[in-house]
């Protein structure tokens, strides 16, 4: 594995080696940021490294900021030998996850275009060290990073030490398709010159004191790309009435489109690839599969993302013709691709997934019977408070249909009534714009719960508007009866 | 009540009529939007001709739309008759207030900054008239607003039919004093060119096709300000804890502040009166009588509202040296002085008050008991998404002692717990920032809930921890215990 040809500044060369040398650089308690978003991008050598002195004995507990969540040799690992004391600002993983719910692991839940000035505000204390994967360094000592952006470029900036990844298997025609913009800290933060999706504002490599840069480390594993679940009917309607209500509401000619992560919102791009929308403008966090198609079908004008997420048959695919994606792709710092400014001024169409949602609009996006953590509000209440028509989408159903994820009052509140325009599920679509409360609920209890559950809500509604009233009738004593009753019974139903 | 005078386009003097010929013009299911933001700069003299009309036994029904609430000759007189059946996108009064909760009235409760743009966007439906109050008309057709913009501009531009309120009781040295700036829809839209306080990126009137011009009014009842509510001890508290932290927190010059509208959010101001901060920048919604101090001390570099509601001896105070104060002061279109764009450019201070907040620090601004609607949210999500630092404010007590404000699940969610970053009561202040749940809530119970409270708030927390456990360790069927207890006892004390 030479990387010395990757290494184009020379003057850097002499700091190149092995991933357990950089890892001794790295001592307990210490503030660590890292590249990656999604499984792609993240730095993999360095922690395993690290994860290999704490199995010989070493005790190393960390404070880890990555972009979102990260692949498994990064936070599953660390995760199981408990070595991370503090998490953010998102994540996904059996291990992780069960370290937080335990408490083991403290997990800061950070709308994700905010990381990057809360860390400059001094928010999240200074940051030791960051670990960032590239695919070269250049001559000036900017970092090229791979198939992800996130906050690598914030990080290199407030670290104190930089370690970089040089990835083998990510190819050098990744070049190119990066586009770095940091703003300032007020009083001198400008607009951002930015107005449509496929503009390019920045350098197409992460700046970088070449003094700062302590490591430079060969690394070939791949990225630990993962298989989209496979597109079930209930996605496949949740897509069809999204669908049908854009051509009603659009036209032939979409908004740019924010997509959440998933395979809901996977099988809704794929559902846009059998619409008639052309010339399509993405302008979202993640890119996966069903963006790869659209270029391939020449439907897609401009893709921005902070993240190049594909599936590992996608994954050959791109590498496979990288020049012709890298016209339409650009990869941002989340700072950017998340950030209201934009969502405001572009007028996005916004689509994320909620685990609940209630009669009156209100939903939850992270804590399961409002107490465990799933991943992390993530990047949408960044654009679901900025975009233009905010769309969210969840099943009517869960576990087996003992779950009903339309109930009276969501158990964790991350996106409010004030923002949610669109509900959809597998049952319909409930348009709310410009109504009040009590004229959602009927719409919502129609259109989008499931049969079985609409008399339950209907008689909740009711007694609410009998005996309660208000603004938004709610019965405060039975307001979480059905997740009470799923905690006892393994059920919401009666 | 001469004020051909104020009618500088010639062509339009023959459409001065009397209030009641303008009234004729409104018709029962109109969608009527006003001028007005607070008690200053709504339309007077025609809202009460209309009135009149229905008194007299026509039955006239309306969807209502302004900038926030008004004053009493608009809402609560019609409110009182019955007039109202939509309301967007916040009130303030007895009647309307009643009428809402009720049900008499609908009402669309709207992030302040998103009106324009919903409206634009087709959400809240075609707008057949607006009434706007004004100082005068200009040759060009242009109408120069008075004390408050709010969504007077869009209103002008997107309604079928105009009608001016020339009210002769607004000085004419208010112009020059607004700065009207109104966003294209996308795909035009451009950045917002505007990175300090005081910089004026508009015209200083509303622009207007003269011809949609129907009828110009004299008016000579003045705005119908309120005094403010005496400052006590609870609130002064309040404002010294915040202070000191400001202190340690920015040292002699603060960032630009947002500071929402009442007796706390005055005292707030007045406190910063005695504080050592000087060159003051100002970014907010209503500019009341503290601000006028701050001027007249020489403290303020900068001072941006969509409204200025003084106190009636603030009125005189400030009608007896408009030129000094307008060197200060810009008034906005609320899209723009609440825009998040704005909001996370300058890194605001935004400081809002709360109905209630909880031990994991989420917020609730509009529903007491969950149900019932007080005012609405107004500017406070706009500005907490995206300020820099995001204040809540409460006293920990209200009715008499009998009600905690800090519990633990409250009954409306406003402001979330990703972006409050610190919480004030006259008990004391809690700094959120860079924690996980688990470590929020031991400290807003210590530094903010009342001595009273905190065993029950402690041992809810600690049964909540054993019993469940997870990110935010939570009792679904003791969450609203404390509210059913005040609702079922007139106390939450046991």
């Amino acid at each position: 594995m030479d990387i010395v040809s990757r290494v184009r500044r020379h003057g850097l060369r002499n700091r190149i080696c092995d991933a357990a040398t950089a890892a001794a650089m790295i001592d307990d308690g210490m503030h660590v940021g890292t590249s990656g978003f999604t499984p792609c991008g993240y730095p993999k050598a360095v922690p395993l490294a690290l994860a290999e002195r704490v199995r010989q004995g070493q005790n190393i507990r960390l404070t880890l900021g990555t972009g979102a969540s990260v692949g498994l040799e990064l936070d599953e690992t660390w995760a199981e030998l408990d070595m991370i004391a503090r998490r953010y600002p998102y994540q996904t993983g059996k291990h992780i996850n069960r370290r937080i719910n335990r408490g083991d692991t403290l997990f800061m839940d950070i709308h994700l275009s905010q990381v990057a000035q809360q860390l400059r505000y001094g928010y999240l204390g200074p940051m030791d060290i960051c670990i960032v994967e590239a695919v070269c360094i250049l001559e000036n000592g900017g970092i090229v990073p791979s198939t992800a952006v996130g906050n690598a470029p914030v990080y290199v900036q407030q670290a104190r030490k930089v370690v970089v990844e040089i990835n083998t298997t990510q190819p050098l025609a990744l070049m190119g398709m990066h586009d770095i913009y940091l703003p300032e800290n007020p009083p001198s933060r400008l607009p951002l010159p930015l107005t449509e999706c496929n503009q390019r504002i920045g350098a197409s490599y992460i700046p970088c004191d070449p003094e700062k840069i302590v490591a430079i480390v060969p690394c070939d594993l791949p990225d630990r790309v993962r298989d989209l679940a496979p597109m079930d009917d209930s996605a496949r309607a949740i897509a069809g009435h999204l669908i049908r209500f854009f051509e009603k509401e659009f036209g032939t000619t979409l908004p740019p489109l924010q997509s959440g992560v998933g395979a809901l919102a996977n099988a809704v791009m794929a559902g846009i690839e059998e619409s008639p929308f052309r010339a399509l403008n993405i302008w979202s966090e993640v890119l996966q599969d069903a963006v790869l198609d659209l270029i391939d079908a020449g439907r897609i004008n401009a893709a921005s993302g902070t993240s190049l997420s594909p599936s590992p048959r996608g994954l050959i695919r791109f590498h496979s013709d990288i020049g012709t994606y890298r016209e339409k792709i650009v990869l941002r710092p989340q700072e950017i691709s998340n950030h209201p400014e934009i969502a405001r001024r572009l007028g996005l169409v916004s689509m994320n997934t909620a685990i609940e949602v209630d009669i009156y609009g209100n939903a939850n996006s992270t804590h399961v019977l409002g107490n465990t953590m799933v991943n992390g509000i993530g990047g949408s209440g960044d654009f679901s408070r900025s975009a233009a028509l905010v769309v969210m989408m969840t099943p009517s159903l869960a576990k087996n249909g003992t779950v009903s994820c339309v109930v009276p009052h969501v158990s964790h509140v991350d996106h409010t009534e004030h923002e949610i325009h669109i509900l959809v599920t597998e049952q319909g679509l409930a348009d709310l714009r410009g109504l009040d409360p009590r004229e959602k609920a009927p719409r919502i209890i129609e259109n989008c719960a499931h049969p079985d559950f609409r008399p339950l809500l209907w008689d909740y509604l009711q007694r609410a508007r009998q005996k309660v009233g208000g603004h938004i009738p709610m019965l405060l004593d039975e307001a979480y009866a059905w997740h009470v009753r799923f905690l006892q019974s393994g059920s919401m139903r009666p």
